[in-house]
């Protein structure tokens, strides 16, 4: 006798067509694994006619996703539609409160109603499970919440954002300028029309958010994270970072500080190229978990895509058939700690500027002058270009520093007469 | 109210020493995230007295670890002492028989008798727990049977021991010769007074062969791991491999073959220079799991070492106290294929050869000519140093050909009279 898991499907764009895939092709390694057969006993969409290079006729298909979320015959919902509010959200709460487990890859919702949802599906002795949330086919959560369970994490950080990783990796092989290189991405599908999510760091921070509440215990907070996307990362400053060693990463960064606050941080970092991370190029996600005995713990596969991402809802779908189901956020929400908040500091780190200054005599003793008041030692400086008169790059790398400390310097840099442009800044990162 | 799980620890070499000192600092941790207290309600090794770090006052001695084994107090007992058969194999079956878990870091007991105790424990529905058992700090048992239980797997490969990845590293950053980096290896602890369980690729073809019957769920067969250690890696051949763009690696395989057939084999191999295996340097570990919807995802961690295995220890037990328990090796024992034998060929691939030849004209040609009839296709050639009358090497790279068509042409290539020793050769990995 074997136990079925009857799973409804609300939105069948690629990851969704993925899943109806994946579990028509994989029944009998699922069957042999779990003891169960995942049946999908409803499915839903916006448009029931599109092609999605799925057969739809065998499943039940439902109008009304509302309805779906109540119907008795499921035990789980799978939600794939997307976005923090509307119908995803809708969805998950009804199923819920009809007592069935949710399934979800919707990073947004969760980062934005996490502790609400999770709170509610406790009180129902329900789970809401969500591994193609974070990083695609990596199963990072689990790695998190059971791999690692026995450590204190002390830092979370990763490439958890494909699309800026492609990007930033095109700019890098083709030397490139964003604008261009975005409008490429977006005709080959590897970024949305609207790309605003991807390339200002908002998708990542979600995704932080979410690891972060697992390492470290507390509320998520995702307004408590820094974010700052790959929008003005300049051809020239990928350029300098190579002569310099290093290369552009869009990282998410979440770590204990010294005073035992939450750090929590989405940006573009200089990370060094003998590093394994530097490595990690194109559409492919990185996430490092360090802990308090395991050392550090390294996972790189693919971010986003129809097959990783189904895997891992797959995977979701198999926990919960084999009865496996670890607290949401690694314990009970209410024994969660309180949210962080936005750490005012940072843990102190090497710096990357680049400044545009006026070709003359002087403007370089005003800037390291500006740098020396705020307790900021230069590590090299270059200004390779001469143009007499005219604005020239001026790069320059710093010993370890705060932000906040940072912050002032540049400030202060800012307001010099010769200094044409607001400066860029990115930490370098010592992994 | 808070569930116990009580565990008797058997060996407190530096796994079972790290463990007390984990379970002693994580307390609060484990039982936020588990709702339960792990307590240690015995420990065995076999002498009381030695100073190990660690306060043994507090806990229960026993001298004789089956009387543990048996103890009615005990639910799970952890056996960290090692060895194939003997005292460690006695625990583990004493155990079982008197209805207890089982977590053990030892891959020579399971890869030799895997099968037999797997039967015992699910005749018993108990269970054995091994995270610890490959690639220490890695959760690569969890990820493979867990993470990506939706997938069929294709290929499982890595860097799976610690001291020849060590051993391999110091040779390529210092030129030195492999007694010498060995001895070296030996007097800081890397490698055993008798290495030639990990130099001459035991040791990761345990863990290969535990591995491969988790992916591709057949019985554990050890004895269909094809081995070759790292006792003949020359100075000469990793300063050529560096020339060519690789590096040399002593790397675990296991892959479904196109015939069905699962090819398991451990050897020295030619990893190009820019994939994320080659970097992967010193006493690390890699893991790269190969699946049908989730491609391919990699992990790195610290292959071994009292904190990563202790904290890999502890994870098994952090399942247990949450009644996570997957079949042990993904599906149940009586469910497994049967044990695919050895391999009789392997998936073609391109192989690098080292000649030591004698310094005249026609050798080459002769080479050259055996290659050809056995349908090997060159596709470098270099001989470097001249030393005309006497032996210089003869680096040869060349196109793909199976392992069968390589091993008939060295058999040639070794009568030929100017071939003045057996000739050494690796595969050159695509990944």
């Amino acid at each position: 006798m074997s136990k079925i898991l009857n799973i409804a499907v609300a939105g069948l764009g690629t990851v969704g067509a993925g899943l109806l895939k994946l579990l028509a092709a994989e029944t009998t390694v699922i069957q042999a694994r779990t003891g169960a057969t995942i049946r999908v006993v409803g499915i839903n969409a916006r448009d029931r006619h599109r092609d999605r290079g799925v057969d739809l006729s065998a499943y039940r298909w439902f109008d009304d996703p509302l309805a779906m979320a109540r119907d008795e015959s499921v035990d789980v919902v799978v939600e794939l539609i997307g976005g923090a509010d509307g119908i995803a959200y809708q969805i998950v709460e009804t199923a819920l409160q009809h007592g069935k487990h949710v399934v979800t890859a919707n990073k947004a919702l969760l980062a934005r109603h996490g502790n609400q949802l999770a709170a509610l599906a406790e009180s129902k002795g329900l789970t809401i499970a969500y591994e193609a949330a974070v990083a695609g086919g990596i199963p990072a959560i689990k790695t998190l919440r059971e791999g690692l369970a026995a450590n204190e994490i002390t830092e979370v950080y990763g490439i958890l954002n494909g699309t800026c990783n492609y990007i930033l990796t095109e700019m890098r092989q083709t030397g490139r300028a964003f604008d261009d290189v975005l409008a490429d991405a977006q005709a080959l599908g590897y970024a949305e029309t609207d790309p605003s999510t991807d390339i200002d760091g908002i998708d990542a921070a979600h995704k932080l958010a979410l690891l972060a509440s697992v390492a470290f215990c507390h509320r998520l907070d995702f307004d408590g994270v820094r974010i700052k996307g790959i929008r003005d990362v300049a051809a020239l400053d990928i350029a300098y970072a190579e002569e310099l060693g290093y290369r552009i990463k869009l990282l998410g960064i979440a770590r204990r500080l010294p005073d035992g606050g939450i750090e929590q941080r989405v940006e573009p970092c200089l990370v060094p190229r003998p590093a394994a991370l530097a490595a990690v190029d194109g559409v492919f996600n990185a996430v490092v978990l360090k802990g308090s005995f395991v050392d550090s713990v390294m996972m790189v596969g693919r971010g986003a895509g129809a097959g990783p991402t189904a895997s891992a809802v797959a995977a979701d779908l198999i926990d919960l058939a084999r009865d496996i189901r670890p607290p949401i956020f690694g314990v009970p929400v209410d024994r969660l700690s309180a949210a962080p908040g936005a750490a005012t500091d940072s843990m102190p780190g090497a710096w990357y500027l680049r400044l545009m200054v006026l070709d003359k005599p002087g403007v370089l003793a005003e800037v390291a002058a500006t740098l020396r008041d705020h307790q900021i030692s230069m590590e090299t400086v270059m200004q390779r270009a001469r143009n007499p008169g005219e604005a020239v790059p001026l790069i320059i790398t710093t010993h370890h520093a705060s932000a906040a400390a940072m912050t002032a310097a540049l400030a202060k840099i800012t307001k010099i007469a010769s200094v044409v442009e607001r400066p860029s800044s990115m930490p370098i990162t010592s992994f």
